[in-house]
């Protein structure tokens, strides 16, 4: 009997500001047209509700802490350019959207860089009731000079700031383990709210962190949210590995992309979990169109729509490295500074030729590097999945060209084509995030 | 010609979890009929709804980020009487009830103790966007050794507290200035997304605090939240008089509440403030029969549901001292320990007679010293509008008794014969909180 087609997982790449992957989407004609207000819920309303139409596992909001002044020394880009400036706190917005849907997951990026892990077990916790169990947590650790000033402080080293990252994370487990799930009696009669002999103190004492606990929440549908990464250092690999049910990867190149799930598969397993437990979720960018030509046309009209200078200014944020400093003509590759070593896997085309400065950025601007898909339906459903088969990995992040059609777009033209391949879910089966990733 | 009665505010009390002031309501036969789940939100949409329908001003949530050890120093009392414990975060909470609601206010506290004030100009900024300027902070500064414990740190004295509060305030008010209104341009030709020139970094170096900004949010409706304040400590009253726009009070006696807003309103004159713009709100705890003699049964049932234990609980936790080393039949004014010295305005009756600590615990586990008002709406009506023009300030923040059924028979009953008397609004003039308070 033949194996039933695998069937892939999608997220929706969202931020709460005007850019989230492309730096022409704000500017982009059918991005006016349609009133783009990125201030407003309503225009998250709308793209979580279509996402749920669709059967999406989840939207999801990246989140940044600052305003870059990487490239040049000054805020001017990144406001000129609206390069991920101004970005509004996601957390408020993931709450409203629980409000206005009923199955879709709501992940969100909070960094563990500022506040302590007592207040997000309980925010987390408390969305993951509010929300019956669709909460997802991107566990971050910013790496920003400029969030750093912002919070007053001093940037850390990677390996440091991992390793704070594990303790946070343990504290936060602990704390949503405070509770047994029976504690709550809520016995008028004896009276008697919680069983005191369920509820423990967690009484924490690590090397960054202190917690006392128990957490004033109870333990909610998933127990905590799901555990969202987007690790690329060895560091990162190792806490997703450790943690994660879902992880993002942006990897251009095939070959790279197929290493990177090897890698990752390989690393859950030796945490002693099943590797099938951490979908891998590789960003895309797609273009549809009604005709080969037309998406060709409508991708490069988009391309051309990024300034030069927004993608140097997006790019020297991400690498919080100014590459005003280097000649926009010289390979990216060849230079050796240590901020530029983390994208690396960035800086070829996809039949491994080597990039210029000026290219890397140009295409950093278009979709942060995530690799584009153009054509018709068919034909971007044809190239996703050879994509995901090739390479492995469990689904797509996607991030739309303008806000908010192209993600109707692909709801209504591309899933019923991966539908109608049986490579996606018609219905969603379960009722929780968590579900939704094993569905 | 005669001048128009006066109207008064109203505002909501609430609590994300199964205690709001009295420690009957979770037991109470009518919240028990009405299958109060106070983990849904399902509940609070209903409630925020019933509100928006009585024209209030705002519904406001409390809140504590511990579980209680004060009562004989281990958390069993709290537990076992629902005591406050478990508290969810209520931030989500109201961004949630912003989706399902248009026009009344929506408020909070959120402690300045463990987040650092980036993190909250950033999210009540973003919570002013989403809710169109309906967004209400009461800034409240910690001091339980409880919460200390949960975020690994020590409780501070009460002045170096309300210091570290100012300075809080400071750092947020200019974040949200950092941004001038018209630096938003959003032009897709030139392009230019924001006007670089009218955004600024703010350098922040304080005793507490480092910032260097910009905020990454623009500046929302109120440009930021309307600031609330509850304190009762001479620090308190100062930084309320400086930055609150509404205060909230617990003055069970008609001539300390008289005492208290004169003081304020003084106050707020010598920060050269309009004492009109500051309004105050006292706390009332409302029990609705269709006789008087319907209506004192009510309220008697439900105080007689407060176990004495209870009582000792929750004012042990407020005062954070445990009053079991207290004889319960000797005078609470009496005792001259510190910690006790804080609530002394709650010791008597209303004539001035001196509680007993069994006594004093008693009518905290009620209400937490809210005074009572009990009638049929007509009765309950005159009593209220009794206290407040004899004390002067600006309306009341109700506490029910039941959940959520007291919350609509006050709006079904008592708001219609506040209107009557022209001493409510019938419909919302404004769109915001601040123009509720105002208007």
């Amino acid at each position: 009997m033949a194996r039933a087609p695998r069937k892939i997982h999608l997220a929706q790449f969202l931020v709460h500001g005007p850019t989230y992957h492309s730096h022409a989407m704000w500017r982009h004609p059918k991005t006016r047209e349609a009133g783009f207000d990125w201030r407003r819920p309503e225009l998250y309303e709308h793209i979580a509700r279509t996402c749920e139409r669709g059967k999406f596992d989840m939207v999801f909001f990246a989140d940044l802490n600052y305003i870059s002044d990487s490239f040049r020394g000054t805020l001017a880009p990144a406001l000129k350019y609206g390069s991920q400036a101004p970005e509004h706190d996601p957390m408020p917005l993931l709450a409203w959207l629980g409000a206005v849907t009923k199955r879709v997951g709501l992940a969100s990026t909070f960094s563990v860089s500022n506040q302590h892990p007592f207040y997000a077990a309980r925010m987390w916790g408390t969305i993951d009731h509010l929300t019956s169990g669709r909460a997802g947590w991107n566990v971050v650790s910013s790496i920003n000079h400029n969030q750093a000033a912002n919070y007053g402080t001093e940037r850390e080293p990677t390996d440091r700031r991992y390793e704070r990252a594990h303790e946070y994370y343990q504290v936060c487990r602990q704390l949503w383990d405070s509770w047994d799930e029976d504690a709550l009696v809520m016995d008028p009669e004896a009276p008697m709210f919680a069983d005191a002999n369920k509820v423990r103190r967690i009484d924490f004492e690590g090397e960054f962190f202190r917690s006392r606990g128990p957490l004033n929440v109870t333990p909610s549908p998933q127990n905590g949210p799901v555990i969202l990464q987007a690790g690329t250092s060895p560091r990162g690999r190792d806490f997703a590995a450790q943690y994660a049910e879902g992880i993002f990867a942006i990897q251009p190149q095939r070959e790279e992309a197929k290493k990177y799930r090897d890698d990752i598969r390989e690393l859950v397993a030796k945490f002693g979990r099943d590797p099938d437990d951490c979908k891998l979720l590789f960003g895309a960018q797609v273009v549809i169109g009604s005709s080969e030509q037309e998406a060709q046309e409508k991708m490069a009209e988009h391309n051309e729509l990024v300034e030069p200078e927004a993608g140097m200014t997006i790019l020297s944020a991400h690498l919080d490295f100014d590459l005003s400093q280097l000649p926009p003509d010289s390979i990216m590759e060849e230079h050796e500074h240590p901020a530029l070593q983390r994208m690396k896997t960035r800086y070829r085309t996809d039949d491994g030729r080597p990039l210029t400065v000026a290219e890397v950025a140009q295409r950093h601007g278009q979709s942060v590097s995530l690799p584009q898909f153009a054509g018709t339906p068919e034909s971007v459903t044809d190239q996703l999945l050879d994509f995901v088969d090739h390479a492995g990995g469990d689904g797509f992040m996607l991030s739309p060209i303008y806000s908010p059609g192209a993600i109707g777009e692909f709801v209504d033209l591309v899933v019923p084509e991966l539908q109608k391949r049986g490579r996606f879910r018609k219905r969603y089966s379960g009722t929780t995030l968590r579900e939704h990733l094993r569905g």
